[in-house]
């Protein structure tokens, strides 16, 4: 069975990977790639029979989220080449769809970081999040009929919020910190003033803690492990996060 | 109005460009950059009022199609690095939803291109072509509910089908001589034996005289002109193609 | 006899590619590529007897060059990562060993663009261009030792110095109207304020009409031609520049 | 001091990362990228006073390296566009320069592996390896006039030698299991048959163990640590390489 995994952080703006741990369960053969939003993937096929990848890692993170309330909105002919592609629809974000709903959301706000916090503010209102409610990835527009999400959710609908009015907006999976219950997270990013920015409409209160391991334009690009072929491997998956002193 | 439009075709394995020319009134800063899919992409702001983009070019094409009959599946662990993100659901191809219809559609075929010829076949007599018979895209699924589409809708389901039995395809625009009646043109390509092939489900005999201009994963990446911001811009677009000889 | 050409201008900061035209005696298969510099580059195989290449292009471009005098140095933590591969030494550029040089052409210098504006003065002063002089390139030490050369060989001592300063450089091979005599040209950029700068020691006073076809590190990255193989294919090249009214 | 490191080694065709670790004293922020090679570059800003750099890795590597005696020769136009740069001249391997040499090297091989092959016999008949005998890299002409070198220096004069007879081959830069004295090694690669086989001109028998760092076209590319700017940092370096039962 054919896999493509994405195990491996990488150092960056506010995280440093200061050591990471990788076991397979048998050893089989692993080839690495980049692909084209950066992540780094590894290649292998699984043996049939039990197979077990454990990793682990220490990694530094900031202990605060930067906000930029009032970071303008970024005329799209000033955007840099590789930002375009986070304006267009994917498959789990219908942004085609979405431009009167976040017309209205947005209204009144400045244009950029102000949008997306008004947009981060709806989530919450609108969407209840509800851990563990939702097996495979659903769209954006699904997530706005069904009024209930889980993390992946609130971003695909966050993300197909934000492409709709012409900012950037792309998916960021990871760890937190402190997260109950524990499992993989995930949340978005938005491009305003020149730089990425992360929102999570998940938590009221954000302190940090985060550790971005793959990014792409929604859970169709950014699976931690993704499996190929007709039969379906039956998976489970422990996650757990620890705080090490400084 | 920004725009992002993908004017130039490139030389390839089927098509010479021999020249090109393009004409924009009133002339504007253009900038160029190639995008992760490896399509020459333009970016310019249009003016107020009326804005017009004339390109033209000469292309040599072959003057057939190559048809793999017997090419094999490629199993996942030996693609290409670059081919493997073919295999992801998009915006218009939910490829994740259609397992059991094209393990059904391409029963009793040898894995690889004829499984690709099975499903062309299948869309021919389940999907109608109907030119001019829809505005904004589709997706798959409504394609498959509705029965009926133009070029795109087809390419975009036979996509799907291919993909959901771990079938690389992509989507191809470009022009196509003889169309009837013209515009521009969508079709798309499988990975199989090692190499893309194309298919095209609108036409039942295939006799080459087409030119690529762009590539990607579904229309959502692959638009002739994509514009930009709240406002819609009201286009109209003439296309013709002309025989020239050899 | 393998070719790799790099025939097309792309349109960019300072030109608009109106129209080209290519045209290959024997018509031959072509296939063509981005390299890791953004260059479009065409690969063929070149048929035993004459084979002729013609290429004409209408090409809108800058009637004036910008200066940037005053434009900071970039402290290299701040450069952006595609830019940093033009700090390092390549095969005709050893800045590697013109740091002291460097370092006493410029002074007193603003650290910047005057300090690349001060190596051009220099190159002006110091090297005898003196068109015609030279065939295979030769390395900016050598350039130096010679006080003599070619429109590349000024372009490789002027990047050579200002990457041993820390400003990156890069090689630009294109065309210029109104050069005497015409041929082919090269010319060089730094990156200073945040923006590539252009600079052309060969050329007292810069009016533009520039076309820039290919960008690399240096001569040994952008040739308009590279043939491959043992044998030596003899060549002769015809270039001819106009003025089109705007 | 602005430093680009490339301390992470990468899982792929005979290694696998099982465990890394990585420490800075002080702790400072680091950014990663993806050079054009594949290399994961970490940036940094070295503080004042003393500042250590600590790393370990646990690495599953061959213990055989693969041979490929007969392995043909690639055509040029069957080479895959990203081999194609390896072929071209660089800052220490003036592979323009060779041909003729090359020629006579490897007088009667089949083309391909075994002139690679020659090449390596020669290298360790005529160029006495000598382990720490220089200090800044020397070109592939400089290191055939000495006749004696260090691994790096060898590297690249086999490089030139494989690229002036049109067989692209680059340099590595990593560990290796029991090299006397232990140090950074280096060697190189050339691409024949399809693939990239490694050769070590250093080592009269080999064995495995070898952990690839990082690859590029010199030593200009592929530096384990690269220090930017006027004043040099005095730098002190230990390498230890362990041996941990399977």
């Amino acid at each position: 069975m054919p896999f493509v995994l994405m195990l491996r952080p990488r150092s960056g703006a506010q995280q440093w990977i200061a050591r990471e741990e990788y076991r397979l369960e048998p050893s089989v053969p692993v080839f690495e790639f980049t692909d084209s939003y950066g992540n780094l993937c590894q290649r292998l096929v699984a043996p049939a029979g039990v197979f077990t990848v454990s990793t682990s890692a220490d990694v530094m993170t900031a202990d605060h989220v930067d906000h930029g309330f009032g970071a303008p909105f970024v005329e799209i002919q000033n955007l840099p080449d590789p930002v375009l592609s986070y304006l267009l629809p994917s498959r789990y974000c219908e942004s085609d769809r979405f431009h009167q709903m976040a017309a209205e959301i947005t209204a009144g706000q400045q244009l950029g970081y102000d949008q997306v916090a008004a947009i981060v503010t709806w989530l919450r209102s609108a969407i209840r999040y509800c851990p563990g409610s939702s097996d495979a990835p659903v769209s954006a527009a699904e997530v706005n009929s069904r009024q209930v999400g889980v993390c992946r959710d609130l971003a695909h609908l966050g993300i197909a919020l934000c492409r709709s009015i012409s900012i950037p907006a792309r998916m960021v999976v990871g760890y937190l910190y402190g997260l109950e219950p524990m499992d993989l997270h995930a949340w978005f990013e938005a491009y305003v003033g020149g730089r990425w920015y992360s929102f999570d409409a998940t938590q009221s209160t954000r302190t940090g803690g985060y550790v971005a391991v793959g990014y792409g334009r929604d859970a169709a690009d950014v699976a931690v492990y993704n499996q190929f072929g007709p039969a379906v491997y039956p998976t489970a998956q422990i996650v757990r996060v620890d705080h090490i002193r400084g």
